[in-house]
């Protein structure tokens, strides 16, 4: 790492989803300046090939990395299942995380937990990106994935609860819930708004996995063995993005739940 | 027009929603052969800049025009928003036909018609180019526009009807209800899925206007005015999408609900 401790942690993500992972960071690194990158002329990443999410995420990566970011968070399920050592790989200096791993490896402390279910996008549930990672770790789990496509657009639609939000999650989980998992991680940054409607759904008896959540005790735990936490003054927050900064700043203060500033077009 | 009687149409939309004007093509002329091509790689272009808008749709007229087709239509609402006149500009001797105006001249022919109501996606209503083509037709029309950015995530999903779709069909469209439209204009290439439903909703009294149904009747007539109608033998239909064929193959095969043959990646 090669960093000032009060230089800023980097976030990027196709869109606003990762604004979860962003809230989670904020919540348990307060003292943490973040730089969040929503890369909004391009997303979605899902329906893109490897090259061309590569060639993305570096773009995204070596932007941050030229603002002196001390590290960076790969808050894109995509992006971390096909780039995230690629870009790795082309800063060797910088710490970068993806979303995957931390909740994978977060698994391994809890070995009671076997029947886990996993729920995406499309395009991440058929990579198998968290299916493959959870059994390289343990080959005896049960793993049930489900993709639920109209998840993204009911959480950008404001649709967090209510009864079309439930029907939607009866529809995609009723076969989860008739056979009972362990623990269900939630395989999409959009995903963790619908937390609450999610558990409810399973009475409660479902331990819910939230990848934004274990990504941030990630990076602070990374940013502690580093040295690296920020104990001096502090930037303010900025969001840049690659499309219009005023439809970015609708759906982001529906995401944060506050109004938000310093919103610039790249 | 500089062409021969049993050329191809040319279709080109952003993705897969201009199908519905494909299979409404076909139905009212079914000795024509269509060339489809489906911006996948490329999808949604209602995010994006007028400038690159118009740059895709130019390339897409391109190829089209290369392959020899008799006529385009452009099935996209933001491109027939945005890029039409500019490449008809481009195209001076191919007949060029966008989704709007064909519906709009309609309600010339139906005067009683005064209380309109619009749906589409966030983009085409924020555009306001169904409103100010409808206005600037008759200044006294009544028109409510609303935007239903769950409708193509429902479509796609293949949820043309049941509980989930009427309740979503309800939380956007009560005000319309409330105080009654003479007709709905589905102002999105997908939402002829919903029509049913949509019609349903309104208890069968209010005239759903389809635009794809409108603009395979306004390229029957520039077909017919230029006696250009195929009357000899006809190319088998091909389908040329930008991304994975494979998954225009199971959206398209829901949306036409038969097997399609002859997908191209180009």
């Amino acid at each position: 790492m090669l960093f000032s401790n009060h230089n800023p942690i980097g976030i990027f993500d196709s869109g606003v989803g990762g604004l979860t992972v962003f809230a989670e960071v904020k919540k348990l690194l307060p003292e943490e300046s973040v730089f969040y990158l929503g890369d909004t002329a391009r997303v979605p990443y899902g329906s893109k090939s490897v090259d061309v999410i590569r060639r993305y995420s570096l773009a995204n990566v070596s932007m941050l990395a030229a603002l002196g970011v001390k590290a960076v968070v790969i808050a894109c399920n995509t992006a971390s299942a096909v780039a995230l050592s690629f870009v790795q790989q082309c800063f060797p200096n910088l710490e970068i995380i993806g979303v995957i791993d931390p909740v994978v490896n977060y698994l391994r402390t809890r070995p009671e937990l076997k029947r886990i279910g996993v729920i995406g996008t499309n395009m991440t549930i058929a990579s198998k990106a968290y299916q493959n990672a959870l059994l390289k770790n343990d080959a005896e789990l049960d793993i049930v994935a489900k993709s639920c496509p109209l998840f993204v657009p009911l959480v950008e639609e404001g649709l967090f609860e209510g009864e079309i939000t439930e029907k939607i999650i009866d529809m995609y989980l009723s076969a989860m819930k008739a056979k009972p998992l362990d623990a269900l991680i939630l395989g999409c940054t959009h995903y963790p708004m619908l937390r609450k409607a999610v558990y409810d759904y399973f009475g409660g008896k479902v331990e819910i996995l939230d990848t934004a959540f274990h990504t941030a005790k990630k990076l602070a735990e990374v940013l502690t063995e580093n040295s690296a936490l920020n104990c001096g003054q502090k930037e303010p927050d900025r969001f840049f993005v690659t499309d219009s900064p005023d439809s970015f700043r609708l759906t982001a203060e529906l995401f944060l739940g506050r109004k938000i500033e310093n919103v610039f077009h790249v």
